[in-house]
């Protein structure tokens, strides 16, 4: 069920049986030569979908960006601030809870957002106590990295080793070439391709990182790796969001 | 041209022969019995493309969700605060400018947008006159809103004269239905539709409009309308793109 | 009533009877060659004072610079952040929304203040329901900008056809003529004067705008066109102000 | 020279000369039962427009709000919160600051500012050096506090004794009858004042302070002696401006 | 009692005495040739500790850093904005005010820090009651600089006369000497020191006090004068503390 | 070498042969029955002071209060909010980098600072950027946890096994023993201790955690393994700091 395809009066009657909700967040960042710029967010809100067909979950809309300030020096890229990062995701969890979801489920295409997500999860739940909303105890905040999922890093493993690296990865580039074919790329890329180097600034990510790839042959990936991650994904994290919803 | 379809080289180059930018923004909030949550970014989004395919401009991500405060109320709607907004658009617009677009050409779905852009756009020309960016003094945002062409207000009048109302509209869930016609909603609709009260706080909004439809009868809306509405537009808007890359 | 020359017993007095409040707002800006750089606040203070006569309505202190970002490479101008404005126009409403008024209506003398108190009265609203103050439903505003009455309009086009332009218009001129008749300022005003282009960047305004006129010759002004604006825009607005506390 | 009854070319001429600039701050805020709620802003503005005749020094546009939460239990009170009033500082001054000023003199008229008002100036310092403008280095900011003048006190201190207090002064109170004859106001003061609690919250504030005064009996005040503070702060300030612009 | 050497029990108990709580503030930033650039926060740490210790108050942890802009174009100072201490400040009573705590004595080693922490305290108290916490009323903050102290004054003009100066000045050397024998430092001191101009940007503070020092001669410290303005300190804010806890 | 113990010119002289800085971060908050509410900044300062001694390095103050906001249904807990955090850490280090700071090594004994320091890295290097401060481009920050360290983790299994737990762990308590002899608690620890419950809301915590350690059992600790944990920290922090400063 996704929250943009609904009305409100669906919504209500949603909120009759489930207080969870399923948000996909990504962002708009250079993927190297080949790799495209929304690659997390369409990774993310691919198996968020998923995921909501599967546990009849609610999907809210896409957050196409994120925190991506260290990927600014290559044209394309939209960063928010941490800090305006953190407001967004207050606004849109108090909305949400005073309308009565409690339990939100990120899933999460970009490792560069994982740090900003779980400050603005603790910044929001003071907020929401704060407010004293009836039911701030009871919001809970889930962060699911599908590129984390154990079933994902083992194909990855199997099929790449280490030509996966750790951005512009194969493993992400095939998914978005299993749901956008008409958009794959082809360009000549360099076999060496630099890793290890920590991320700090902008510029300094560039100069380390030439043409974007972090240890990554993305040239690997085709689309049907990329169904079989998306399977393994969606399943992952269906049975991680029930497991939210419903522990043990 | 959609950035998030493209990789970071072609956007370089695309910067070669254009310095603009369309940025599509909706919302994420009530549109009635019948209109779906998405609407505003729906709209905005199917638009934008269609401009951006006409004229060869690129198109950034969506903004899902804007400045929907009086709609909050109904469960469904996400909001971000007015000082959230110009933070975003703040960040946005600085990350593009440093890359070279200069000419941000906003295809708008919400006129609860409106006013915070605006206050958005006056913020990010003064920030970035302040970062002394080269290109600051050549910074240009523009807003289109798509359901004030006159050529749609035109057939609107023509095809639901005063049912058009002021949300929840039948041109817009015309569009939603073209674009989404799987997601069309049916709901028995009181045929008396409040109307004419002002926006205020999100409880009053309420209170006045109590199935959230404002003067307006999207019992009306069909997906033909809704083909009519996009393509007439994409055309108006093609051309007002185009005329803000080329003045005169 | 002026509220800076009351006590708080009086305003706690007027309070039994009335929940309104008229907020004259202007801006510190550059009005060309001749118009006063207080222009805008001289205006809506002078308004909002004869309507709080006319109308026996409290008149709050003039806020005295507005946003005037796109004015500020002119000296003499000073502008607030639309994000600052916000947060003060936030804390004007809270303190007085607790002390119980409940009906702001702003007379306005600035287009660019436009936008963001729109913001602002958003940001607002949900601000005093989250702090969950008593009246917090009952707060509304109403933005009035003296300079859009229609029989303002209609007198200038009789006086001034195209030469009233849009900034530093003889109009405007000619009441600050009328209030400060000391202050009449006389230049050679050169009879070509740019028009129609877009506001952006302060430094990209400037270099439109080289004196600072848009479209406009002020040179027409005379203080006692400045009593027949002055005049229609109390009666206008005062109309407008006992509409807004007693609807229909 | 008052800023707003000024063209923006007259600005530009008179910093050929000056660089400084007179800033009248005030509040808006309860003075007890016969106290003008406007008072420390109308004392301010005064003062300072005297001083600007004076001296020759240019009077900027008066800062009717300022600080006074604690006095916000009583209606009539508007208080902007330090934070909000460092950044509406912040703003003014790197307006004026760019436009060429670089001598801030603010004549203020009340004591809850002071804290805010300095922490603003250190605020402002760093932010107009991380900016980079040309004339940073040589930006300084004076406070100056009417009613702190060893002249002022020490006519209250003959005129009024113990009876001058701290809040709602027979000093302060005689400036805006001497400004505003014709608003003179007239009650019955309980003889006895509290006086010598500290300043805490709000509602302490109203606990502690029933009527608003602390400590003085402003019955005592007359117009003719307001004429004798205003003449003894101006000519105080006027050397104090003086000795700013050109130290020894 | 140390907050940071207690357990939660143990503070729980404590606040079934005291509603007190003594929290030191410092500052890191240059003091001179030879003063330490930890100087503020040991001293205010110390006499803070003296006085948990005389008097059975709890003792926060020290805030190491405040507001010393002005000595940032020397290196190792470390400073806060304005805006971010009031924020830190803020964060801290709101925590310690929610678990019971309502009497807040600040013992304060910087007078760049006065006005900040003023600041601080109102938005606080403000912020507690919109939050409207059981005890937001009772909520107190003092502001005890121990540099101010009349017994600590009166010494350092016995000892050192007019080379107290004011900024590196022997009285806080000599207590830092005391506190860390091990880090007494030596240089030799130009007997020409700079004093009497105002504080304004960083770049102007070094330019006028090029060693760092304000009119002081540090050079006259000694240990066991340290020891002497420690107990002076010590003994009258104890008695500041109580006279806080239970006025008269 | 210790900041605080520092005059200026010998950090000036210190930056002829480094650009590194150690920065302990620790918290303040409960840590169960017997942890003192001290225990992550005690860790962290006695730990980075270590690190300093055996590299040469300087150390900075201890930030005694960070995120913690989970923690605050306890008593004694002080937190600042994330979006506080960051800012702090943006102050602190555009401060130090500013006098030519660029290596900057957190030394952290709080996992929940971890997420926020990581935003606020982000955030500062974006500052730097924008600030174009020389050496904007060389500023690193490395988050070293000194929990995390293989040999600390190792040797916490050997010792306690599973009930090291995850807060309030034996190992944080036996540093904290062996530093603060003088304030080793005692208390009858339920043998029955909660684990595996996430972190949400502070609320939510205090229910699931009641004593408020999570899964660990502090009463195994004793002073001498605090030595082998200091000394094993020390250790392989100090090969940390010297391999960020040259790396390979």
């Amino acid at each position: 069920m996704l929250l943009h395809l609904s009305t409100w009066p669906e919504v209500e009657a949603y909120l009759q049986q489930s207080r969870g909700i399923i948000l996909p967040i990504g962002s708009t960042e250079q993927h190297g030569p080949i790799g495209l710029i929304g690659t997390d967010a369409i990774c993310a809100e691919a198996i968020a979908r998923g995921v909501g067909e599967a546990t009849q979950g609610m999907v809210g809309p896409t957050i196409n960006v994120g925190m991506a300030l260290h990927h600014t020096a290559f044209p394309g890229t939209i960063s928010l601030r941490p800090s305006t990062l953190i407001q967004v995701i207050r606004d849109y969890l108090t909305c949400l809870a005073k309308a009565g979801f409690s339990k939100f489920y990120f899933i999460n295409g970009h490792g560069g957002n994982i740090a900003t997500l779980k400050a603005a999860f603790s910044e929001t739940y003071a907020h929401l106590e704060d407010l004293q909303i009836s039911n701030a105890e009871q919001v809970q905040c889930q962060l699911a990295n599908w590129f984390m999922c154990s079933s994902v890093y083992k194909l990855a493993q199997e099929l790449y080793g280490d030509e996966e690296g750790s951005h512009a990865t194969p493993s992400e580039v095939a998914i978005t070439q299993y749901v956008y074919p008409q958009a794959i790329k082809q360009a000549s890329l360099s076999p060496k391709v630099p890793s290890g180097h920590r991320i700090y600034s902008a510029t300094d990510f560039r100069n380390h990182y030439p043409d974007g790839r972090m240890g990554s042959n993305p040239g690997l990936a085709k689309p049907e790796h990329g169904k079989q991650f998306y399977d393994l994904a969606v399943k992952e994290l269906s049975n991680g969001y029930l497991e939210f919803l419903n522990p043990e």
